[in-house]
């Protein structure tokens, strides 16, 4: 290999960009993708990048990997820890990192498309690379699709991609059928009345509004959903207010909800909507809350036998434990669209980025879940090696599944 | 008269500026005073004027007015509207307004200084003009009397004050004895731990342990403190993530207490510590919540005797219905820091702001409450005339009533 | 004195009576009325009782003390502590105490009988004495004057009524103007679905529902009520459910309502509809709340003229230390009704029940709140001297200073 | 068949009993097996009947139904609806019905007695029949067992027991492995200080204690437990005070805790014990909470062999369709404790009780879980026909396939 991919990881992990900005990243990926042979397009939605290799008659797989950090602050230790900032939507300026690994998913594609160009003699069809931008969004793919995949490149027979999580390095976990949640990230904003800290009841307080509709959206997860079925109702964010004595006219709340299926998400879409506007009236508010929807995102479900072949294919080359079933995830992504406007089967996949050992002293310990930093979190950091080499492989082994 | 009070006025009104940021209100203001042929200097404590007007033998009076603006946008409609905007202390551009009338305040204490010089012939003694910045953060009298205030000029034999509200104007409030209540401004820090918002198992949900904590705080007045006695505790402020899907590490929320006494003072302290650690615990939380008081307020209580001299001759010059008991208010102020530092006796009053006419009307429809915008409102918005002549008016008798 | 006052007290504490069930208590005292020399009559208003003592020309006075107990159990561990229970109006057989005092106000009124015929040739007039049932439903006073008081007996020139209290005994406390606020007693139903305890999500939970609505009403307090004002909203009592594991389809709340006036009892109610109507339907409720007023207080407001009369008397007679300005009460009380239908002036005031020296160590430490119970607590205890003696003087003080 | 079936159920329900009160459904079922020709003892653990069939060489089957009814008030309106009363524990007069179906439950057995014994010719081995009480208070079944079941009678060889479900009736739903969830019952305690309804602030008002705790308790599902797990954290009852305006000095709530295994089990009573005494602590409680186990249900896991052996038979029996997986419920019983004392595998079935007609109407307009009474329903009524016809050939059936 010539390509040294550590270096390209740490690089990438220590120049985080936020959604729709990875013009850094996703010139490196160009670069990386002309350079191994591809004809590639950049800015293909907004910041995305498309590398085609056509190799000979044959099936075409589309390979996606997304690129997008988050505004998290790393509190990881980690000597290429990131330090850099950004300006998120609303104009602040925000510390980010790579909290949840797009840099590892680039990287290994990287490898894994180096490899397969390596190999090119060994197999024939088309590979599609897709650089994705903003899937933290839930609107990269959206935008991708928005200008004109499908009409501008070769429809796929099969679509891929792969996603660092905290399972041991070494290990991959897939499932068939639903493999994650459909999810919406909403923003509500309830109106009060503002006026002075000291003479509340001249004023409507939008902070305690707030406060008991957050108290009483938890009793959708509680009282609400089937026990047995996975549904989420978080409040990311709430901001209320300036300074403590004055009582601010507005609060906004940032949601974001899981299901597994679209009834669950009627109901819960609903019973969030029910709850805010009950929670405003309790209030006695004089303006309606008002809805936003920011992203909606599929659930994501493995193609089952397009699954079963990928599954065999890593068993065989990874070793036969090398594969789990991680169960579904409650977590959401929009690769999703790239299979459902294509109309083809989707496998989407999980590798591990833990170090063996410390997972296997945590799991010993009955530690996993308070220790083992999970996606999003500032301390999020996968191991290099072997998660790199394990990505890559896992990559092109897919990708070759379907490519001969 | 020769400055033009409305133009000041309308001029300061256009360009607010944030606490210990009034170097252009500052900078007008003494330049006023300078030309009246006071004694000015500058920044004294920050921002602080400070103008001497030395006339002959006789008692000194301190006349204080506060000059800093609120983070708050300007929803008046009036032609002068504030479109300004400032960095708070947290580095955010915000927009600003005077929002609570201090524009008025200055504006009054300028023409009240031009009066005072144009009748020095009549009168004998010494006045200490105090243009006083951040009352809004309660730190500015301490900065100007930690700046030396009392070892720099005479040590006053009465200190004086008014503030802008929603009586009518021509009308004053003032009563002896607890005038506005003692206040604490405190931000409250509280631990979970982030992660994916569609994980919370993995977290400890720090906005679910803020909301909690507001919807507990509600119960300090509605079951703690005396029905009888004033008490009020307002979360102004709640701030907690960044965006729907992560679940954020830290909540932040702003709390303004107000309390009749020492003694409720002690209790309502005790109780929000005790219900933020009590939340924070009940969620889990890893790491204790942090406590840090913005400011303390003394409560602002007028002197008996000073108040009933100025009140006798506020009626003569303003007629006998002119002056009424507001009652206590609910609201602080740090004015009574000049008052105690120097051990003299503090007269402190409010003078009404609202068209006449607007006030019988909405006292006539029973929607006084609901329909005059209070100090600290985006819509508060004092009728220039009579509200300025009036200020002055009170300011020159308060002044003249002690010094003849 | 031929009545042993004492025993006649340890008597009734010993056979307390629910309201409109005080038939033992009611015999009693019409006997002792009766012995006296009044004309009695019984049942009227249930279980009221009232004596007419004619002394020749004059005013008429009506004095009334109240003899229901209430539904606690008392745990003050008196030699003669109540052990007995009654069936109270949901059919539940309960313990009972004279945890407000009545036992003590019937003494009283019996001992200041039995003086003011010692003394008949002292003074002249009609003294009227209403021994009234039920005062803790609020709903004696009502009974009495609905069995037609006005048209039986000779109308009053002035109300009198008194009330043991956590007052030190030897001390009266009295104001002119309000002296107790207005009430209501509110029985909210609210409705949800009942099911399994493992299926929440079949159910709609009228516990969660309930307790959300509990927090809320908090918030009438807290942000809705001026705080210079009086205000209580209290959930005396929550039911809902039999088991752990059904989820039960209804929760009752009763609340109990104070306000000083007739436009903060409007905005309260008003807001506690909103907030139930509200949380029901945040819940999802398929049946609208229901709101039943089981008894509304009239504010208690003594006769400034009257008042200072009775309070002049009682300086002379009991010293001019022992009567004190006690503030406006939160609590409330039916004897209102007497004086509002008859249109005579009210005195009502309260004399103290706790040993001097308990309450002056007590005061001393600052523990008065913590330490002395209060009236309807399991714990409230007055001493019986000399509480009873000063009981008996001031009511036959009061009498005989308006019949000479 | 000579016992009249439908004329039993209808009579069972028609006198529904209490836990450990089911004097007479346990009369009558005993009389049935003693006329069939079973060996009877009755009040084996305060109620329970045991009947011993002996047939020869072979096998023992341990057969179980429980008995008990619930506190709940009959609302379906069946012309046999139950109008009984009895008398709960806490020594409340209480409405009474078979909410749950154990009426059917014990038709059926009685029903597949009487076939067993009508083909004993064609079978051998010992059928060991067991009549439980106290199902609902979790309790029943450890009765039995420490009355010394285990020695007093044949060890099993297998355990079965079937319940009547909102399923179709006609369909049966089984599944090896975890069939329904652990459960904890606990009662919690908490302590404020009570006081006169209008003076909350000389109380610790445990109302509002409660209320915030019933609001914290929602978040261990909605935070706490992981999204894929089955977990339910349910307060069945909560009740406090007795009138509107005392403020009472205890709450009490109880709980019904459900999940899938141990470790979650450890957690979730960990986080209720965490949130009950914090919430106190915020409430500013002297006294802690006391909590008290009801009853400790463990996880219903059915054997995986002897299920599927009930499986084929009853597939072989009903037609392929009839049988179904119904997946894991989140409710819980105590019929474990038998195959946990005995060592002996465990298969528990549910059978269909809704009109098969109403079961197809209501899945096709999607409202199946907003129009089939759930079990503890008011409203659950099973149709007689053909319930009771497969409940008899179910547990036949089961039993056959173990004894030939």
């Amino acid at each position: 290999m010539t390509i040294d991919l550590e270096a390209l990881y740490i690089d990438l992990h220590r120049h985080p960009e936020l959604s729709f900005q990875e013009t850094r990243t996703a010139g490196i990926a160009a670069q990386h993708l002309r350079d191994l042979g591809l004809e590639v397009e950049e800015e293909v939605g907004v910041t995305g990048v498309v590398g085609v290799l056509r190799n000979g008659e044959g099936p075409v797989v589309w390979a996606r990997a997304d690129m997008d950090a988050l505004p998290v602050e790393e509190l990881s230790g980690l000597p290429y820890a990131s330090t850099a900032t950004g300006v998120d939507p609303a104009g602040n300026t925000v510390p980010i990192m790579h909290a949840c690994g797009h840099d590892m998913h680039v990287t290994a594609m990287i490898g894994a498309v180096e490899r397969l160009v390596a190999e090119r003699a060994e197999w024939s069809g088309t590979l599609v690379v897709l650089i994705q931008p903003a899937e933290e969004y839930g609107a990269g793919s959206r935008a991708m699709l928005d200008a004109g995949l499908l009409d501008r490149y070769p429809k796929p027979d099969v679509v891929l991609g792969q996603h660092v999580t905290p399972l041991p390095a070494g290990v991959i976990g897939v499932r068939p059928g639903p493999q994650m949640a459909a999810a919406d990230g909403i923003t509500v904003t309830m109106h009060g009345r503002g006026g002075h800290g000291s003479r509340p009841h001249t004023t409507i307080d939008p902070v305690v509004m707030a406060a008991a509709t957050v108290m009483r959206l938890q009793t959708i997860a509680s009282r609400e959903l089937d026990p047995r079925e996975v549904g989420v109702v978080t409040v990311g964010s709430i901001h209320a207010g300036t300074k403590s004595n004055i009582i601010p006219a507005v609060a906004k709340l940032e949601l974001s909800l899981r299901y597994p299926d679209d009834a669950a998400r009627a109901k819960v879409l609903a019973s969030v909507e029910r709850i805010v506007r009950a929670e405003a009236v309790a209030s006695g508010a004089e303006r309606e809350p008002e809805f936003h929807t920011e992203h909606t995102l599929p659930p994501t479900i493995n193609d089952a036998a397009a699954t079963a072949r990928v599954v065999a294919a890593l068993r065989r080359t990874l070793g036969e434990g090398a594969v789990v079933d991680p169960g579904m995830f409650t977590g959401s992504e929009d690769v999703s669209w790239f299979a459902r406007d294509s109309g083809a089967p989707l496998v989407f996949w999980f590798f591990g980025g833990v170090d063996p050992a410390v997972y296997a002293a945590a799991e010993a310990a009955g530690t996993v879940a308070s220790t083992i930093p999970t996606n999003h979190s500032a301390y999020f950091a996968p191991v290099p090696h072997p998660t790199i080499e394990v990505g890559v492989t896992a990559m092109a082994t897919a990708v070759r599944e379907f490519l001969g």
